[in-house]
């Protein structure tokens, strides 16, 4: 019995002792938040009881028209809290769809994270809060007790861009057991992204391993490099060490990663046991991932059977002068004549982008060049970014 | 010129019409935080013009007294930030050592993160903001331009748990292109850790990847298990979802992760190239993951040739049936018969495990078991347990 007593004390000075762990002793912050009901509504809650105002902020709320320097345009949604006699506020919203939503408070003007949940993604140099409800398609983005592929960071020599650099690498699951070559998707991220934007954003381990594991894709492997060529790594994971990530980063439209992606794919198929074929190769990239797809897959106009082109931007500035964008009509020419599987554009309603989007259409549709074209509601989100993504690894090396 | 124009307000509607990066555009939150100065001060920033008061707590300030159930104790410290007529809050330090530091802001006595410096790092449920300053020690948790080896989060079958659980694990640089077979260290983690904790808070590939390219460490693979038998992965990373991590976990130090380390091991050396034998195998952990090591490397009295206990919890709950626990003493003594390189017990002066240690160090003075002890300054923290890493890695394999 002593010793019993000696190890609750023991744990007892181990909670008091840390300061973290202390915060989960003593903090009032011991609340459940996000509460997700069985109807599918969730509960937000936070002790501040010195707070004025709080509210949430969240995706999964209608958006408000907000003035801007361009004018009105969409904003996220707000909702209020209310607070109870303890300091808690709270605020429970109606029954949701199936998603992944993203959400944050603001106390008092203070845009803030939730202190009782510590799931986070960063997306650029924001960090908002997240939560999963519902199946079906937000069944996808959770984990299952399905067999799980790896997921690695790795490092790899770029000779053309002179750098050792980073990416993250999923190999399905079975694939080091196996003595099978396996396809490869190349995913590439958006402006402001970097090779964690589509395992932390996209939900790609989660999405490959349970489409796989329902016969829906195939086994393959899905490489996610970096695109911003002036980076090794993310921000936090290369030697620039911790620093703020920006949006706009030099050279990263400007043809120095479409003229060097070789260097990625060389690497990929010496170290990896893959089909280095046309038929086993993919490429898809969202935004500016998208903009570097279409370039890529004419540039190198008989490397890829299957492109992707999510909400991407097309084309590139008037004043870049890389030899990758001589001659785009010849290049796409070429890569129809040489003849692909699947060439797959996909864009919501309201995204930025549309109109552009709409050009090329109408520029390949006068060339005779093939596509599969979808289009979704909403507008540039890593909500529709992830559902391409569970609509086009379907459509892969069948 | 047009099409510039156009590209520019094609960035622009970019950053207006996401809701993540309009943040980035129109939040006031612009403002850089933490600020590293040459002279090793740092100020702290952060926009909150509603805010009646501000501090800042990190494990860098003073501790502070405070009352607790169990009397007075030594809490983080905190120090105040004072208002300019813009509604910035700032505080800077004292020159502060080279270290990798974490803080938390407290507005209006709501504990929260720093809006302007994405990287933090979870601890059990908590969630703190971390930097690093400086060189020397500090440097070892660096990115730098060195080779880095590969971090991989794999999924192994566990046959004793009848689970498939996840590891991760970190190879060398060189790993893949040698044919060599590599030493391998298991690095467990403690109560409300995961196999997330290492390689975040123990900063393990920046630690390995120094080492190793400063010719201070061998080459050798780093794996991390999850030391939670009822877990098969982190929260967030397993079939459970995403919950709050919780300190206390059942089963955690009842012998079931003891006796089924082999099925890590077996995993581990047929599918890695590693040396199966004692002399390329070391086993170290911190608090709960000393324990298990002790317990680990007696139960399996001829696995281990390199023995790591930091900051060790020590004896199982008098309740513990598990036969894992039969016969310590006996045990000990075959471990000791069968020999070993290496026996490394490091444990910080202020530790609340400090007496327990000095219990078990004159056991096995008594026993006449050989061992190295480092007594450090400090308690029960990770600074401790990144520095014994840095100090331990270095004697393997030797």
């Amino acid at each position: 019995m002593k010793k019993i007593l000696q190890l609750s004390i023991l744990f007892f000075c181990l909670i008091v002792r840390s300061s973290h762990a202390q915060e989960a002793l003593f903090s009032p912050q011991q609340i459940t938040s996000p509460e997700i009901h069985d109807d599918g509504s969730v509960t937000f809650r936070i002790f501040a009881p010195g707070a004025a105002v709080i509210q949430v902020t969240g995706d999964f709320l209608p958006t408000l028209e907000m003035d801007t320097p361009m004018g009105k345009m969409d904003g996220p949604g707000k909702a209020e809290l209310t607070k109870d006699d303890k300091g808690v506020w709270s605020y429970t919203t109606a029954q949701l769809s199936p998603e992944l939503y993203n959400y944050s408070f603001i106390v008092d003007d203070l845009k803030t994270t939730d202190p009782n949940n510590p799931f986070l993604i960063r997306d650029v140099a924001s960090v908002t809060n997240v939560f999963i409800i519902g199946e079906g398609q937000a069944g996808l983005y959770r984990v299952k007790d399905v067999p799980h592929g790896t997921v690695a960071r790795r490092w790899y020599d770029s000779p053309g861009l002179d750098m050792n650099r980073r990416l993250t690498i999923y190999t399905p699951p079975g694939y080091e057991q196996s003595k099978d070559k396996y396809p490869v998707l190349y995913l590439l991220h958006g402006a402001g992204g970097d090779e964690e934007a589509w395992i932390a954003l996209g939900r790609t381990a989660q999405v490959m391993d349970n489409l796989i594991a329902e016969g829906k894709a195939k086994p393959m492997i899905v490489v996610m490099p970096n695109g911003n060529v002036i980076q090794d790594a993310a921000p936090g994971e290369g030697k620039g060490g911790m620093y703020k990530p920006a949006f706009m980063i030099p050279k990263t439209m400007d043809g120095t990663y479409e003229a060097n992606f070789m260097d990625i794919i060389n690497f990929v198929e010496s170290n990896y046991r893959v089909k280095a074929d046309k038929s086993t190769r993919a490429i898809a990239g969202l935004s500016m991932g998208g903009y570097h797809t279409m370039h890529i897959s004419r540039f190198y106009p008989n490397k890829f059977d299957y492109i992707g082109l999510f909400s991407a931007a097309i084309m590139p500035r008037e004043d870049a002068t890389n030899s990758v964008y001589n001659d785009i009509d010849g290049t796409l020419k070429t890569q129809m004549d040489n003849g692909y599987q699947l060439y797959w554009i996909a864009i919501g309603k309201t995204d930025f982008l549309y109109d552009a989007n709409k050009e090329y259409r109408a520029k390949l549709d006068a060339m005779g060049m093939p596509y599969e074209y979808v289009e979704s509601e909403g507008g540039h989100i890593w909500r529709n970014w992830r559902i391409y993504l569970t609509q086009f690894a379907p459509l892969l090396f069948n």
